[in-house]
């Protein structure tokens, strides 16, 4: 993610900001994890969270700490930002060495879900967003544990994406150098289930757990 | 990361502080992109950066955006986040969902490094701890691109550490239920290289890119 000022910049820049909607969201429905940003007394604090989009919005999920219950009950603005990681790249020089990445900045206001049948909604759609099919295997939600739930709701209005994509960006200068450079790809996978030592009843795997997949294009 | 209200909480709890550098310092050897947090006019800002430890502290490279630059020069503080997620938790109930994961959150202010010499060892460390053995491949940095290049220096001094590990952690009431639950592992991969369509000379993957691997204790 290194910044490269102009005068060193020959060859081609491929690292963009993508400002429609379609393709932000894609990178949303990829990702899992979110880091919201905060203030609590001047200190800006970044927390991870579970996230899931729904239409124009963040589901936002996690150990909302005291903090970040204040500066939400105060109405004050945060930040969310997802990123993914995509590869390491390796150019001919430190300089140019980068990462392609997809990342996504959002600001705005969130507010706590309030209400039992919001709070219900807002749970499945984050479960079934997380692990689609999960839903309809599990119990439903208690009275108690939707008082007990703590969701977060968070407009997408004001959002930006950055990616890159592609090669070493390397100078005109390198090109001829006997180095190796290209891009080592990184991805996120899901490995073999690892059951409950205390499950009871059938032990298969679900298909939607076996086959879990995350892609924005789904 | 749902934080459980003591009343619903029966069985054992899976989620830890972790204060002993140690631990922390493996999370963060692990790690390639953290989360950087700053607060520029009363908004707060998360920004992905890539970072590599030094020691005590924590070397953060990136695209450093005019308004981080002014929040450094003011010398305000910063927080900084990394999160790896280990696994999706799939318990009997929506309410007891979670994720294996371990972050870290550190607060601190940063300082830019500077002189060519800092800067040159900063740069060197940077990618040698990111791609360990890559340095001794590229070719050496020009005293141009070390004026054109920005790393922050952020001494880890107030940090702690959270992880979550095992099992889904159920209600007893739920024990009995035939529902599949247990743990989706989640796992950073690194693919196969794919090389510069640019390059020339030898083709051949250095073993350093090929067998690339992260891990905390190494």
């Amino acid at each position: 993610m290194p910044k490269v000022p102009d005068q060193l910049r020959i060859r081609r820049i491929k690292e963009n900001a993508v400002y429609d909607r379609e393709s932000i969201y894609r990178i949303l429905d990829e990702g899992l994890v979110c880091h919201v940003g905060f203030v609590d007394d001047g200190q800006p604090v970044v927390i991870p969270m579970l996230y899931a989009r729904r239409d124009d919005l963040l589901l936002l999920h996690g150990a909302v700490a005291s903090r970040l219950q204040k500066v939400l009950a105060a109405g004050a603005r945060i930040c969310v930002t997802i990123t993914l990681l995509d590869g390491l790249v390796l150019a001919r020089s430190a300089f140019n060495h980068s990462v392609n990445y997809r990342s996504v900045v959002a600001f705005g206001v969130a507010n706590k879900i309030k209400g039992p049948q919001a709070k219900r909604a807002a749970l499945d759609t984050l479960v079934d967003k997380l692990v689609p099919g999960r839903r309809a295997d599990i119990r439903d939600n208690t009275r108690q544990e939707l008082a007990a739930t703590s969701i977060l709701e968070f407009p997408l209005d004001e959002i930006v994406a950055k990616v890159r994509t592609g090669p070493p960006d390397d100078f005109d200068k390198d090109m001829k150098l006997p180095i190796w450079a290209g891009v080592l790809p990184v991805t996120q996978q899901f490995g073999e289930p690892v059951p409950d030592p205390a499950l009871v009843g059938d032990s298969t795997v679900p298909d939607y757990i076996r086959k879990y997949r995350r892609s924005g294009g789904n």
